[in-house]
């Protein structure tokens, strides 16, 4: 279920620990329960729906850069922006070096046999993936950019899941040049990283346990759409004249 | 007279030298042609004036990143991006330092003897300077990233305005300590670079007439709004109550 606050105005806040197991908590809704990435790790996955997948979900990696420059246009504060910056520098890649987030996933893309083109034109992205994440770059642009960091905790479950994923991909397709996946790599050490310093950011900022719950709320939100969005990558293009 | 675009869809494009001329003649309308900033070139303004400008150009100061993060939020091109995100660098400074726009601005304030907290808290900040820096945010926000980018176009007048700035402020006002000045010894550097870079964005991107006088009136609107601004400043606080 969805986290829905239901805090009364006299609500006590959560302490430190009840508020981060809350968190942690919807973690049990993250993307990597989804079957879709149960089957990917089980090596059930054909060709196909392994670029499909890669194709789709460049339309979120090209969007985090997009939702994180919301957070700092929206965010007051020098000392925040200095942090918060590097998440999009990490996706941009640097001025004139060909890196960043964005590239290493045209690469994985390549290696899964589609070609950067194909990719960057954006033809294969499904309408429900686009709805989805486009639902998160207007959350992070309307949103206090409190609550639109603590939809980025889903970090808090990465880690884990890529470690699985990475395994899974090397052991279950073979034809995949390794290379091609050092996209997921990075995030072993980003992830945690942003990660803590988002956790840091939401526990000292939402003090309040009217605050406390819109924050979970943010985090169920987002693992919504991560959930949505392979929803309808696993459902593939079933629109008339659609191809497969 | 602001300008205001009068292309019917029909009408041919400007040449390139027509629409950089368009453009750079929006310096006539910049505010280094405001009574005010005469009256600061001319040694004519009082020890308390340079304070109430200092401290309500503060709130300019510091809603240029946030705009310049609404520009990248809004663009969907990573080599854009790359580049237009050094502005915020610029000036949030880096992690970990005390540098950056922001800061000189607050150093400048000091040296002028307001102190960083009372600019940083906000409290001298006259409505019309709010609102009128304010428009410039929204509109970052909600035009197309390339004429909020056209709007940045007044950096081709401020290192010309900035020169005739600092003699006049080294000559007329020896109370200020040289070392404040720093802000707009570094503009001289970094706007030329900057104007030259959103020139050459505006050039390549707007190519139909409509488009050009878009660019155009962006600029026009800028000049507008650092026009207000200086009206407000200039004008001082009549408010019921105010102290002066």
């Amino acid at each position: 279920m969805t986290f829905t606050p239901t805090a009364d105005i006299d609500a006590a806040p959560w302490t430190e620990d009840e508020f981060v197991a809350a968190l942690r908590a919807q973690g049990t809704r993250y993307h990597d329960q989804h079957p879709f990435h149960v089957r990917m790790n089980a090596g059930e996955l054909s060709r196909e729906e392994l670029q499909r997948w890669v194709a789709n979900r460049y339309y979120y990696q090209r969007s985090i850069p997009i939702k994180d420059a919301a957070i700092l246009s929206n965010c007051p504060e020098v000392e925040i922006r200095r942090e918060w910056i590097s998440r999009i520098i990490d996706h941009d890649g640097a001025e004139g070096e060909s890196s960043g987030g964005i590239e290493s996933w045209l690469r994985l893309g390549e290696s899964l046999g589609v070609d950067r083109e194909t990719i960057r034109s954006e033809r294969l992205v499904l309408p429900g993936v686009r709805y989805s994440v486009d639902a998160y770059v207007n959350f992070c642009r309307q949103e206090p950019w409190v609550f639109a960091v603590a939809s980025s905790l889903t970090e808090l479950f990465g880690p884990g899941a890529i470690k699985v994923r990475l395994v899974a991909l090397e052991e279950h397709y073979p034809w995949i040049d390794p290379a091609g996946l050092e996209y997921f790599r990075s995030r072993l050490t980003l992830a945690p990283r942003d990660a803590q310093y988002a956790l840091d950011v939401s526990l000292e900022r939402c003090r309040t346990r009217a605050d406390q719950e819109r924050a979970v709320a943010a985090l169920s939100f987002k693992t919504d759409l991560l959930w949505a969005q392979l929803d309808a990558i696993d459902r593939g293009d079933t629109r008339p004249g659609a191809e497969g």
